[in-house]
Parts: C-alpha cells; sequence; structure tokens
C-alpha cells in the first residue's frame, strides 16, 4: 500500500497546490506589473509600481498619448484597472464601466450601463455622486452601485454574471467605496452616516455572489464578529459587549461607523485591515459615550470576519473625522527591528504607525501642524488629549466652536497616499482646512440627514514657502519617526491618489486640474499637465506593448468640489465645503475624462 | 480762403480716415495671425492661417499643450476665439463663454452663463444643442443665444453690454449659427425650417444693438430686399416677387430657407454672402414650384442688406439638401483669368465656383462619385438634371424612395472647409451616406415639428482603397476644375470643420475623436490625436508669446451624433441619422472638451 500512500500524498499535494493557485491568483498576478489589477494596485494599498520605463530623468518629456471622455459630469474618484491589454474604467453615478481596447487609443470593447434610481439614490448620497472604482477577480469585474447592488460582470464581455441588492437607499444607504477582491472573497462595505447609517463590512463569494459574513462597526459582540476575549485593543482583550457600553441607549443603531475607504489585505496572517467612519450624528451631544467602534482601525480574519484587534483613534468624535482613509501595510525597520507596520494618516491630523500583527500603537504624531483640537496621543492608552476649547461637546449645542483644525474633512480625506519601498517615504495627499462647528439638536428618520451641526470651512493658514494661505498640501511622510520630510503647499486641498514608482517619481492630480509628477527624493517638480477637469481621481501606471504609461481621471466633484458638483452656492451648503472651495470655479468645470500619458 | 479749404480737404481726410480705421478695425485686426478673431478667422471664409511654425516637418511632434473641459455635454460644434492673450470658448446649450487665460493654460478669467427655458428651446433645435461659436467687434464679444437672444459681452469683463431677443422658439425659431461681425454689423441668421419657420438673415449696430436690416429668404421683395430690376439670377434681373410666384399660395410664410450657417464677407465688394436652407415642408409635394429662394446663395449688400445677386441650386428641393454651407471667397485664375471667385461644397453633392461680383456660375461638379440625384447642373439655367428615379416628389407621398446619394444631410453639412492659397486647393471635411425617403402628409402647427418625411441612412457605398464601406471622407477640391485631388476614406461623416496653414499642414477631427494633421500636399497623415470625444467643432491656430498652437473642442453630437447626444435609439429617430451612425458608440462618449496642441 506503500504506493498508494504516496499518490494519495502527492494528489493532496497537487490539490492544495490547485487550490492554492485558484485562491492566490491574485497574488500571483500582482508581481506582473504591466497590470493594475485592482484600487491600489497590490493589496498591501502601497499603490507603488515597479515600472521604471518613467523617471526623474525623463518625466519631463512626458506627454499625453490618448483621452477618453466618460460621458458622466460630477466627481470621478478611484482609478482604472489595467489586465493584459484592456483597461477598465468605472464612472460616478449611473455607474457605467467601460472596457477600452489599450491597443486601439481606448476603443470601447464593451460597456456597462446599470439602470439606477436617481430620486432614491443621489440625494442620500452625502458628499457627490462618486464611486471609488473597479476589483478584479476570477474572470470578473465587480462594481459597487451607488444603490448598493454589487455586480460580478464578465471580464471578456461586459455580461452580467451575478448581482446582489445589498441594502437600501430609502433607508440612506448607498455604495461609494471600491469592492475589493481578496483571495477568494470580495469586500465591500458601505455609505450613509450622514443618514445614520449603520456601518458594517461584508464579504462575497467571488463565484457565487453568496454572502459569507457581515461584521457591523458597533453593536453587540457577535454581530460585531468580535470574540471579546480574543480580540484585542491595544493588545488588551476588548471585553464583552465593548462597543454597547460605549454608546447611551440604541444610539448605536444609528450610530454610523460606515465604511466607505480603501481596505487592505496581509495574505500571510489573512487578515482585512479598514477604518470605520464618523459616529452619528455630526452632534456629540446627543450621543455620549466613546461610541465604539466608530473611527476604528480594524483587523480581520479574511475567512470569518473576525476581528483580531482594533484601534480606536478617535473616542466620542466631535469633528466628523471619519477614520475611513487607507491603511497601507509595509514592512520597515521601526527603532533597529524590523516590524510588520500598519500606517494610516487619519482625518484627525495624527499619522498612526502600528504593528499589524497585533495592533500595537508605536506612532502618533501630527502630520501637519496646524492641527490643534488635540495636543497629542497618549501612547498608553492611545487616546488624544482633546483641547477643550475646541470640544464641541464641551462648548455645548447652538455654540460656534471657531478655528477647529482641522475642518471636517480632515487633515486628508479619502485620497489616498503611495509608499516607495525605495525611499521608505509615504506620499500623501493632504488638506490644510480649518473650521467652525456648531452642533445642533436633530432626530432621526429614516432616509432623511441625520447631521446636527453648521459648518463653515477656510484655509489652514500659513503653510510654508511664500507664506500665502493655502487649502492643500502634498509631503512625504516618514511613517517610522512621524515627520514630514519634505512639503508642497498647494492652493487647493490635494484630492487625489498618489502614485509611487521605481523610477522614484511620485505622481498626483490638483483640483485646478494639474497632474503633477515629481521626485520621490525631493519633492522637485518634474513635469505637470492641465488636464480638463479638477482631478480627485488616483494615478495609475501600467505597461503596454513595452512602453509605460501613467493614467488618471479628472472630473471636478468630492466633497471638496461639491459645491460646483451640484450647483450649491450658499457658504455652509455641502458641509461646509461650498464656501473654501468657491473658487475652483475661476479654474476648471466639471467633466469626466480620463488622461493616459507617456514618454514619446 | 485757400487755407481753409486746404485744411478742410485734411480734415475731411482725417475724418474718412478715422471712420475707415474704426469701421475696419477687424480688417486691420486679421493680419495679425498670432489672434483668431472671427468664426473662420477672416471675412473670406478661408480657415486659413498665415502661422507656419507648426509645419510638415515638425506636425509628427505635436503634442498637448493643455486641456479644458466646458462642463457641458452633448455636440460642440464651432470654434474659440484669440485675441492678445484671452481664448473665448463657448459651449452648446445652455451656451456658456468662457475668457481663459492663454498665461495660465486656460484659468478662467470670466465666465457667462446665461439662463434660458430649456423645454421651450432644446426641444425644438432640430440638430442637437450645439452653437457655432462667437463673434468679436469693437471690444465686444457677441454670442447667438439658441433661445433667439443675441448678446454684446465687454471683452474684458464678462459683463453685459446689451442684449436683444430676435424671435421666439415657442414658434420653433432658434439660433445656432455664429454670429459674424462685418465692419460695423453683426449678422446674425435663424433656425427651424423643421417647424415652419420662414428663413432670414438680420444685421445689427455693434455699437447699439440696434436692428439696421432683416432680409427674409421668401416673400414679397420688400421683405425680402429684393430688387427686382437690379438683384440677378445668373446675371439677369430677377424681376417682380419672383420669390412669390415660385410658391402655391401662402406656403412661403411656413415655407424654411433658414440661415443657420457661416457666412462671408468681401469688404472690397462690400458684399455679404451665405445660403438659404431648405424650403418647408420635408414632403415636396405640399409646395409645388421652384420655392425661392430656398436653397440660394446670396450676396447682399453690407450696409442695406439688398441683394446684389441670388443663385438657387436646388429648386423645389426633394431631399433637405439645405443650402447654408459656408461660401469660400478666393480669388484664382479660372481659364487663364484671373476672377474673384466664391466656392461652395452643397449639401446636395455639387460644388459650385462663381464669378462673386456678379453672381455667374463657372464650375458646378460632384465632388461624390455617388451622388446620384441629379446627373450634372445644366450651365446655362443652372437647374440640376433630377434623376426621376430619385425624385421623390414624382415617385409621391407614402412611397419610399430608396437609395438617394447623398442622404439629407449631404455630401457635406455644415462642417466648413478650409483653402490653401500655397496650394490653391480646398479641403473638405465630407460625408458619404445615402438614404431613403419617405414623404407624408403633415400639417402646419406653429412650433411643432413640420418634417413631412421618414428617412433612413446608410453608407455611400465603396470609397476607395481597402474597399471597405465608410461614412465619411476628406478631400482636396479643385474649385477651378471640380476635381477631388486627392482623398482620404474615413469611417465616419467627417463632421469638423478645417484649418489649413502656412505651414502647409491641414487639420481635422473626427467623430471617433481623433484630431488628424495631414500634409496639404498629398494628404499623407502626419499627426493623430485621440481626444476625449467625437470632433464636431472647428480646428483653429493661434500663436502666444511666439509659439504656434493648434485647437479644437470636442464633444460628440450635432445632427450626425444625434443618437447619443439625445439618448435616441429607433432607425429613423433623429430624422433618420441614428441608425446610421449608431456604433458611434463602440468609439466614444459625450463630454466638451478643448484640446490645445503645440510643438515640444
Ligand atoms: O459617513 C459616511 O458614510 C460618508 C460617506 C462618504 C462617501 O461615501 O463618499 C464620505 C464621508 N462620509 C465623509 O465623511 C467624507 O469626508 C467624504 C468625502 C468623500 C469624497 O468622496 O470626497 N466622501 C465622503
Ligand atoms: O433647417 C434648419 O433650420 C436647420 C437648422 C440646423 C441647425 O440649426 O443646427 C440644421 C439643419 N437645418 C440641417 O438641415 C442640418 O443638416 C443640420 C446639421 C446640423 C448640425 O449642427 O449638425 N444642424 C443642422
Amino acid at each position: 500500500m506503500k504506493l498508494r500512500t504516496v499518490s494519495l500524498a502527492i494528489l493532496a499535494l497537487i490539490m492544495s497546490g490547485m487550490e492554492l493557485a485558484a485562491a492566490d491568483e491574485l497574488l500571483e498576478m500582482q508581481k506582473n506589473s504591466d497590470n493594475w489589477i485592482m484600487p491600489a494596485g497590490t493589496y498591501d494599498n502601497q499603490r507603488y509600481s515597479k515600472l521604471d520605463q518613467i523617471n526623474t530623468d525623463n518625466a519631463q518629456d512626458l506627454r499625453v498619448a490618448w483621452t477618453f471622455s466618460t460621458g458622466v459630469l460630477r466627481g470621478h474618484e478611484g482609478n482604472p484597472l489595467v489586465i493584459d491589454g484592456t483597461m477598465y474604467v468605472h464612472t460616478p453615478f449611473p455607474n457605467k464601466v467601460f472596457a477600452l481596447d489599450l491597443d486601439e487609443d481606448g476603443a470601447i470593447k464593451w460597456k456597462y450601463e446599470p439602470v439606477q434610481n436617481y430620486e432614491e439614490t443621489v440625494p442620500v448620497m452625502c458628499c457627490d455622486t462618486i464611486n471609488r472604482g473597479l476589483a478584479y477577480g476570477d474572470g470578473k469585474i465587480f462594481l459597487a452601485q451607488a444603490d448598493t447592488t454589487l455586480v460580478a460582470l464578465d471580464a471578456k464581455t461586459g455580461k452580467v454574471v451575478w448581482s446582489v441588492k445589498r441594502d437600501d437607499p430609502k433607508q440612506g444607504a448607498t455604495s461609494t467605496g471600491a469592492p475589493h477582491v481578496f483571495k477568494d472573497k470580495v469586500l465591500v462595505g458601505i455609505s450613509g452616516g450622514e443618514f445614520g447609517v449603520r456601518g458594517y463590512l461584508e464579504a462575497y463569494d467571488v463565484n457565487s455572489g453568496e454572502r459569507i459574513w457581515k461584521a457591523y462597526s458597533t453593536g453587540p459582540d457577535e454581530e460585531m464578529l468580535i470574540d471579546p476575549e480574543k480580540t484585542t485593543h491595544l493588545l488588551k482583550p476588548v471585553g464583552k459587549n465593548s462597543s454597547l457600553e460605549s454608546w447611551e441607549g440604541e444610539q448605536w443603531k444609528i450610530g454610523g461607523g460606515t465604511t466607505w475607504g480603501w481596505f487592505a489585505y496581509d495574505p500571510e496572517l489573512n487578515l482585512v485591515y479598514y477604518g470605520t467612519a464618523n459616529p452619528g450624528t455630526w452632534n456629540p451631544v446627543q450621543r455620549p459615550g466613546d461610541n465604539r467602534w466608530s473611527m476604528t482601525i480594524f483587523a480581520r480574519d479574511l475567512d470569518t470576519g473576525v476581528a483580531k484587534w482594533a484601534y480606536q483613534m478617535t473616542p466620542h468624535d466631535e469633528w466628523d473625522y471619519d477614520g475611513v482613509n487607507e491603511m497601507v501595510l509595509v514592512d520597515q525597520k521601526i527603532d533597529g527591528e524590523e516590524r510588520k507596520l500598519l500606517v494610516h494618516l487619519d482625518r484627525n491630523g495624527f499619522g498612526y504607525t502600528l504593528d499589524r500583527v497585533t495592533g500595537e500603537l508605536l506612532v502618533a504624531e501630527k502630520f501637519d501642524p496646524v492641527v490643534n483640537w488635540a495636543t497629542h496621543v497618549d501612547m498608553e492608552t492611545g487616546r488624544p488629549q482633546v483641547d477643550p476649547r475646541y470640544s464641541t461637546h464641551q462648548n455645548g449645542q447652538d455654540v460656534n466652536t471657531t478655528n477647529i483644525c482641522p475642518a471636517a474633512l480632515g487633515s486628508k480625506d479619502q485620497q489616498p497616499v503611495a509608499f516607495s519601498p525605495r525611499t521608505g517615504l509615504f506620499y500623501v495627499p493632504a488638506n490644510h482646512v480649518c473650521m467652525n462647528y456648531e452642533p445642533f439638536e436633530v432626530s432621526y428618520t429614516a432616509g432623511q440627514p441625520y447631521v446636527g451641526a453648521t459648518l463653515t470651512m477656510f484655509p489652514g493658514g500659513k503653510v510654508s514657502g511664500d507664506g500665502s494661505t493655502h487649502l492643500g498640501r502634498f509631503f512625504a511622510w516618514d511613517a517610522r519617526k512621524g515627520k514630514v520630510v519634505w512639503e508642497i503647499p498647494e492652493r487647493f486641498s490635494v484630492w487625489s491618489g498618489t502614485l509611487a514608482t521605481a523610477g522614484d517619481i511620485v505622481a498626483y492630480g490638483t483640483l485646478e486640474g494639474y497632474l503633477k509628477v515629481v521626485d520621490a527624493k525631493s519633492g522637485r517638480e518634474l513635469y505637470r499637465f492641465k488636464t480638463p477637469s479638477g482631478i480627485i481621481g488616483n494615478v495609475m501606471t501600467y505597461q503596454h506593448k513595452g512602453k509605460q504609461y501613467l493614467a488618471v481621471l479628472s472630473g471636478l466633484g468630492g466633497w471638496a468640489g461639491i459645491g460646483m458638483a451640484a450647483g450649491l452656492q450658499g457658504e455652509t451648503e455641502g458641509l461646509g465645503a461650498v464656501g473654501a472651495y468657491r473658487s475652483l470655479e475661476d479654474w476648471t468645470n466639471l467633466g469626466g475624462t480620463l488622461t493616459v500619458f507617456t514618454l514619446p
């Protein structure tokens, strides 16, 4: 029987190999830098490409290769995917998807045009009709429609393979975040914190569309997939019903903690990382307590959804500092020790570096000197030391707390950073905005705004250089030390995601519409080009037939561009953003266009 | 008293000089090729620039300098103006105007956003919400809004200087043609032939906005500004009430002959040249007679509006071959004699060359071999010899006359040609489309469609080269001989206007979205670039700070692009264009973007 045993063993080996191959198709695929197969390019959210044909020596020769109008106005966030000669481009509501032929300057291979109810969906999108892009897995393109339908499209034909309606816009729930495929699951979050939606993360089977798990951000342990003994907060078990105990009554049911950002995955640890948004309402007086687990970084097991650890950055938020900004997974030496890190630059203005295995807090430093709502983060408790002058709760309802920095849209919002393993630095598209914030009593009605605060926003003062005021910055961040290495002041918030490459270039877009390429080491500008509209998309790169390209969607909108996107005029409209960004009108118009760059 | 006489004489000289200077400011200004001050660049409609920095040697190095989204979808016809470092860009409905700073990659100096009634105006625009652009004169920018309001804007500030509501969209009248400033007058036409509008041309005082004259295309002599003794048709006086006699009853009152094309002006002759559109309805059985003066080239005195001569190309139109295509004024030798010529490539497929002083017909030749509705033009009578097989009148109402070439949108539509004095050739963006045409009885109701025919359109057969079918062509035309010199087959109609320059390049755009630059002598392609959307705008050029630029609006629409622009699906919708151009969907999307090109 020896033979039989051996062959069984071999068979087992082969089979597990096959399973592995199937399961980790994306892990294999992301090694091929010609393609860009997921929102951030790779599981680790680094937005780094090994391509180096475009580099610091030749970036000034970049030129536009071709362009593509999406036919949709309003804000174009996210970035296209590229897989073996086909580019997949998405749009804001109504969330069209185009498969473009890279051999034919972007001629259209197929398109998918979902039918969605405008009246039901668009009015409950807080921050423009944006969609953050597509995911790929198992021969399918995944789209998270605004109306919370998750669709799997055949990547070759655009035909619907499966489709699931996940939630209900009539209750204020919408979907703006990109789906993320990790191994054999599609992960997808939910939006609607400004409508009292109770946030959650869901995992679906890529193949069948069956939901595997759902983990709420607030509520009982069972519904949060929290193990009170094993799930830790700063290395200690969170204990029983850690969320429920941090809320008064049933407020957690309409308590926000939505999940509209970018997710990351560590295949070795099999952990998914993401952040939860603000607690609802924006009026903190109406929800005493820490409001767990809003404003929290979560590490969850991909297969079960069970939380390994959590860290709440802003307990009892009083400023709308959603914690959804992306988690970037890097391995760096810190204090002489090589560690598996998670780096996160939060809306609240602190840059956090954690051990991603254990959730231990290693660094928490301000990345914008104007940040004033807290003096520092206590490294023992992990709690920010709130400056009472800027506590909108303490100052109370119907009191206008002034000159809080940052504004509600944070020192950085959804616009994702890039990391270069060559420089060891993070490249951060950032805001530089402060605010006045006046909470007021609000009552909850399903599907109606549940905000409870009036805001105005204004530039965050002097940045550097010529001393003029600015609404934005772009800077390099050393997450090991929590220090800014170099910095570029920008007229407006940089609302576009960054790309870093092995050519030691870093690229980002501005709200005026410039694509800028700078030297990763020094921040020296190498190239700029005025795209048709303001850029809130993320720069990506790919290689086709031996030639490297950069690509970015322009199309003004998002929260910063909501005034022009939605045609709002009042200073405090658009949750306070309209006034601050009014002068965008002097620079650009709406309009969705993909611009693709290459060398001559 | 001698002294007094002399000084009076001098004074008179000075004054006439001043008047001349004021009156001919534009004549002076158009000598400066750095600017582009009127729709066609110059009075003569040549669309030719003396700039030669971009030429046949270096055109392959062209690259995009900057881009600008207009924020408006649907068809973008016409071209920007450039005056001393400022570019003026217009949009389709709602007809925004932007003044862009050429020192700042098109940052917005001012904008004008008219308020127009969508419901009243857009539904009565036959062929998309297009607007063909702006005019400049006397420090003002002139805009002809869709709702027939003519506005003068201060070129420096964008403030309204004066504004006149000229007609009534509720009666089907709209305005799509560019206003044209000739000397001290703004000339502006009217659209609405498909709604029974009686066409006319108007001249307004640039300064006061006062109307100086109005000349109808049909009706009594007084209203047409026709002098029965002096106004000639092929050198002979037209005689009394030449229009009235060519209609039955009062049909001329709803008889079309609109004036939505490009106008030309000869300052020496003081004559304005333009064409009139089809007679209404499209059902010829309902309007026996020649239907004068629809389908006519007019030469009118600029100051009085009185017609010097007229030539009707398509008496009793049975195919919607509007005669509005531009008249290009050139001085060329013909049969050994240098003559002042007028060249016009008509919708009906014949290229006409006339003596523009007298209106004598010199050449009338088919410019597309598939043209079959007429065998030839009788050079004595000027009448086309209609082939009875393709006479929709003779075949009768409710009969589908098939395989007529060209289709209703002609062998060439509004897309203007360019002329190069260096090659002596015309560069023609053209269609290559045939049709089936079935007239039916229709009754007139003010403000309602008054069409009376059902059409389908299809490619005009084999063009040349690979033998595949095409909907378009781009070719060089020798108007002295009435011969095609070289030709480029195109997949779709070339709906974009051409530019010719002293660099011996010719540039045009395609409906797929390519800007193409070709050698004026051979048609050899030198450069192509895929702009964001299909191009129906006209290419223009200017020089800023010593550098030459090309610029073109892309933004699919117009009659050819009406399917995508208006979201129509049915084969015969969009007056028959939807079916033929359906596959545009595989190439491009809507979206208005200006793309500006230059050399490195
Ligand atoms: O709480 C939420 O559910 C929620 C959703 C979204 C969203 O889905 O876009 C944003 C925000 N909050 C938010 O706080 C925010 O700053 C924001 C910016 C943007 C954007 O795309 O520009 N979306 C959102
Ligand atoms: O009879 C008319 O009044 C009238 C108006 C227009 C217009 O204003 O655009 C067009 C036409 N006719 C027409 O026949 C035609 O082919 C056409 C094409 C276009 C275009 O811009 O693509 N407009 C028009």
